[in-house]
């Protein structure tokens, strides 16, 4: 055996006696970041007016898409006006699968329910989030990758493919993505914007999940509206445009959104008007009443930021001081992940990581099915540990990493 | 004309310059019932603790089928287990459209799914809730009316069309049901639980919405659990139970929540997966912490009956008083409303009162596609109004009432 392998080996072995169990596979906020939001809990008591601005009782039936002050806030926050915007429950993700949803027994803007249709085909720029890939999945949608480089997704490939009317839509996560902390360039936006896919019920499903996420005051991604975009280059109907506070307040308490056009909010309301009475107004009402306004979202990221920067500038410091040469990564400006690219060797090193009591998420998850064609990508989720945790859970990954890229060069040698 | 008709016109007139606004059309909880809950935004503030009983912190990520002790108090209010319970969102009407969206697109337990067949049926007892309507029109799904008698259903009827194997379900509200307030009677459920349709992927939708709802301590109806039922007769598939503390703690506030078996539970779950990363468990810890029980429910729900009781018994004796031999009516034990059946007149009545102020739900509401065949049932919600507006509106309607009956006589005579 290799000396350097049998040291590693060794190594990895005396952190596996360690016995921990540290959890990293997901982006979730940690406790002092669910703490931030605590004051939210008192803003609304049983002394309070939970009236809105103009004079609906928040307690009661009613308001179908959202209340008006809490359609500003995030219409304010993701750079639409409130007109274009419809406040849901809590969770983005079932706001996406419900667009999805109706389009398979309703279509889109008149065209033919996809559920009614042989094929239907959905751009995936990879490497992505999993979550969005397991609703394409589930209601049977044939993926396909298109790779992202540092300016988005490959816009050569997404125009040829669009060409194909079976292909209905893309994911995208254009700020501070998921997970390679990539954020779309102007050209890309621009590009988007120009779209002319051969279906018309073509949408871009453009999940602007971490628009506020920044991890620096100084260095900050800038990204083209895109509403505004499709709306100059007369393609308004082209983007649903996706955002919660999950990250922002508490997840599974926050509200989450909707941006489209006037047509497809239209469309979108005279189906919901079927499903709900309404959504949860008082709870909209809750973070109005704590955030006020684009400020006070502004102020409490900057709060969000000052957890998370240590923990991603941690994980790039040891990364360089460990990893330099032997695999790579990006530092991402917001967001909450960081993809290292090991020479493929993923799987076991998350396998040999879990062995030894470090959860991550499972290699391919950045990949639709869960193929990972470079067995490459590995996504780190640093915000849920303490910084004594990342820091050892990083060790031993580097250790591992090593080990498995010496024991993967073996092998293809 | 008609002495009496020239009488009750000019009644009607003067009615009609007082410019009225009246809103009756829904069964919406009025401010003092609101009230009753408004402790409930006391219980979780800044200083509680958020983790629910097994230790997870409720305003963080996961929980896929909500919270144990939410599972609990809500099994407890509908008499199932709670490992027979998964809580949703606000909404109880989302968790049905969930259902058959679901069913459209994938399937139940394998079965085809039904928007790939050719054509699906419905069974509606009738007069029903506009909104179950809403949704199985909604979906193109074929309704067929099912006459309700003071028993419920007309369960030969519904054996006889359930040999239909395109006939996939049917709504039930099966306790002070909406609108008629009936309850149905042990046999009915027992010829539900052995039910046995063609289609394997046929589903009772027992809307179990007014549960609690009684207005009377001493006079309740009951109503046999009806998963226990299916249990016990070999068919523990065949029924989804809903229910929601919309009508309990706050409208489009509250918690929702189904009722099934293990099989039919795993199948939604693995959907749910999919769509969500959890549901408001923070809410669902709100309203633990503020019921406690069943004990809580029970007395909280006894301070809603104080609130509408007068409310039912004032519609009645107005009725009572003005109406014996011109119309029939119900005196529900429970629920949100009150069925007046008129003689051939329902549509014209209901837009006379709405000219006079007095809005009423559409006539024909209660019946799928809005279509009454014998256009005689206006539903009443009682809830809303203060006693005073009640009483004037009830005056105006009984009114009317009295004038299209006599008008609608001179005209078939």
């Amino acid at each position: 055996m290799d000396e350097n392998i049998g040291k590693l080996l060794q190594l990895y072995e005396e952190y596996k006696d360690m016995g921990l169990e540290l959890h990293m596979e997901r982006g979730k906020p940690c406790k002092e970041q669910l703490n931030i939001s605590m004051p939210m809990m008192d803003v609304l008591n049983s002394s309070a007016d939970l009236n809105c601005a103009d004079g609906i009782d928040c307690r009661n039936y009613g308001v179908l898409g959202g209340i008006e002050e809490c359609k500003k806030l995030i219409g304010d926050m993701i750079e639409v006006p409130a007109e274009n915007v419809i406040i849901f429950g809590n969770s983005s993700l079932a706001v996406m699968y419900g667009c999805i949803s109706r389009a398979m027994t309703h279509g889109v803007l008149g065209s033919t329910p996809w559920a009614k249709l042989d094929k239907i085909k959905w751009l995936c720029p990879v490497p992505g989030y999993d979550r969005h890939f397991s609703i394409t999945e589930h209601f049977g949608i044939e993926m396909i990758n298109v790779p992202m480089d540092s300016r988005g997704p490959d816009m050569d490939m997404v125009e040829e493919l669009a060409k194909d009317d079976a292909v209905k839509g893309i994911w995208c996560v254009p700020k501070y993505s998921n997970p390679d902390g990539t954020t779309y360039s102007k050209a890309v936006v621009d590009r988007f914007a120009h779209l002319k896919p051969a279906a018309k019920d073509f949408r871009i499903y453009w999940d602007n999940a971490y628009s506020v996420h920044h991890l620096y005051d100084d260095k900050q991604d800038y990204l083209p509206e895109i509403l505004a975009e499709c709306e100059k280059a007369g393609n308004p109907d082209i983007v649903y445009k996706f955002t919660s506070t999950s990250k922002i307040s508490f997840p599974g308490s926050g509200v989450a959104a909707i941006a489209a056009s006037k047509s497809n909010l239209a469309e979108i309301k005279a189906q919901m008007a079927i499903e709900t009475i309404g959504y949860d107004k008082v709870n909209q009402l809750r973070h109005v009443r704590f955030f006020k306004d684009l400020a006070g979202i502004t102020e409490h990221m900057r709060r969000h930021a000052d957890i998370l920067r240590p923990k991603f500038e941690l994980v790039d410091s040891i990364f360089k001081k460990e990893l330099s040469g032997i695999a790579e990564w990006n530092a991402p400006h917001g967001g909450y992940f960081v993809l290292l690219k090991v020479k493929g060797c993923a799987k076991e090193v998350v396998e040999r990581c879990r062995a030894a009591g470090v959860v991550l998420t499972k290699a391919g998850a950045t990949y639709p099915y869960g193929k990972d064609p470079y067995n490459s990508d590995i996504r780190i989720a640093p915000s849920y540990p303490t910084l004594k945790e990342l820091e050892t859970a990083m060790k031993i990954l580097c250790t591992v990493v090593k080990l498995e890229t010496a024991l993967h060069g073996q092998k293809t040698e």
